[in-house]
């Protein structure tokens, strides 16, 4: 179990503490990055060394983030993960640091507490708004390149300020940022609106394949593995595709199934008011959220998406 | 000309007004519809009959912002326009308003002064941030619902939060409505979510006709008659498609075609940092901003693309 800390406890640690090592969650997104390096940079202003660690690759979009730094190795002396609710989101780091994670910085409130200290602010939207906090009481001058690092966190977690995570304190955080002098537009463009061509590709297949049940309350999109084929996708392309059946007008329950290997699917299930998406993938041994929930089947697409079909049918009422 | 006025004497113009009139633009957004009943709402809240006319249906997806109010009929002492830069945008009410119009709020730099007061503020994102601090300057009390249009006004000219425009002073004043409460992740997924099933239809087959040119450094996507036949989609299912091309990876210009009647069609150029749109569309009688321009071209559709793509190289270095 962790010792649970505030704001002015992490700030003394990361104060008084040299050669710092930054560990991200692995398949890495916006917020743990971006959070990352604010403390990074922070750090090395402060004339600390400090580096990030990552189990992958960082995607190439995030390059803006960091690629003015340079490399720094070092033994490190104070070890730090942000927005890793769970060792096990380590991935390969996991076996090289868990058990030695003096501070964790998180917003999740399934964080498992498995760091030495925690700082956890689990009603902020993203890691990066209570590293920006971190940053306030350790009296670190913010310069554009750590603002952009926050505002990234923020701007990704919160789907560029469109999901009900996005409150009155997010805003006012991104506004600070935009004080300081950030390239906000750029970012939100690199993040949101830039696709490969073999996304596009991928889900032209995927919209044409999407079928409809029950007056078109149901919208089940498989994306086959000859879809992935032939579209060219790679795997960083194919984020962000379980929202699609749910935002077409009417639709209920949106589901979304990814054919890996062996007839196996890995299903996204998302709902409205409607429906409970974790009740309807807990009947197939899954589990979720109220609105967003997964599973997975084996079998033919027809047979899974018929199974998916009258499990959606059995536990909606009114469907 | 219009009498350039500030925000207290436009306050201090509704405020003494009785029975006002607010008129919206045609083919109405967010901004507009929003602006409009903020100040209806508001002028009502102050015992004053007040109510909002518009050439063109509103959209359903906006009947959050009005459906509770209650019609009024009365003859207008006061008219004001907001968001109307320009009389003929107030399409089928020009005939019966043009000359009458008492005071305009608006955010475009290119409002022509039509109206006899002009409140303008040319730097902000929205039409909805003026009416806001008219109000203010009015004491009104901030309702829910009057916050909800003011929201609805900024989330909706900034692509929510995504843009240039959305500023800090956006964001702030973003904030501002959620202290009020509002039903922010709501009215985010109606605008900018939820799509109709045709639109998707249309969506899928607009992306399997788009085309590349020069390294894939220019895309082309056509939209013709019977790919809005086949889709069944209507006008409003038609918004917000300009920006895809120039969403793909490496595309410097995204050009859309949307054929209309006798061969002729209506272009809308995008770019980025290599190309200047309002250029390229200059050059065949066209015009608008550097990074979103437009103009017409009438013909078959293989020789308007070969037409936009030659002209696109003779005005793009190193295309």
């Amino acid at each position: 179990m962790s010792r649970l800390i505030d704001v002015a406890d992490a700030a003394a640690m990361l104060s008084t503490a040299e050669d710092v090592l930054l560990l991200t969650h692995q398949y890495p997104d916006g917020d743990t990055i971006g959070s990352a390096f604010a403390l990074c940079r922070a750090l090395r202003g402060l004339g600390k060394r400090a580096r990030v660690a990552c189990a992958d690759a960082i995607p190439e979009k995030y390059d803006y983030l960091f690629e003015d730094l340079e490399e720094q190795d070092f033994e490190p002396q104070l070890i730090v993960a942000v927005d890793v609710a769970d060792p096990k989101l380590l991935g390969s780091l996991q076996s090289v640091y868990n058990g030695r994670i003096d501070l964790c910085i998180d917003h999740h409130g399934s964080n498992v507490a498995y760091a030495d200290h925690l700082l956890l602010r689990a009603d902020y939207a993203a890691a990066a708004m209570v590293v920006c906090e971190v940053l306030r009481a350790m009296n670190v001058t913010f310069t554009s390149a750590i603002a952009e690092c926050i505002y990234t966190g923020l701007s990704t977690d919160t789907g560029c300020f469109k999901y009900s995570n996005a409150g009155a304190y997010a805003h006012r955080m991104a506004a600070d940022m935009m004080d300081i002098g950030i390239r906000y537009d750029m970012i939100n463009r690199t993040m949101f609106d830039i696709k490969s061509r073999a996304r596009v590709e991928l889900e032209r297949r995927a919209l044409s394949g999407m079928r409809f049940y029950r007056n078109d309350k149901i919208a089940v999109m498989p994306i086959t593995c000859a879809m992935i084929d032939e579209s060219g996708a790679a795997e960083n392309d194919m984020e962000g595709l379980a929202p699609l059946p749910r935002q077409i007008e009417g639709v209920w329950v949106g589901v979304t199934l990814r054919e890996k290997a062996n007839k196996e699917f890995k299903i996204s299930v998302r709902t409205g008011n409607h429906a409970d998406a974790a009740a309807i993938c807990k009947e197939l041994g899954g589990g979720g959220h109220v609105r967003a929930a997964g599973c997975s089947l084996q079998g033919e697409l027809d047979d899974v998406i018929q199974t998916m079909v009258d499990t959606i049918v059995s536990v909606v009422d009114r469907i």
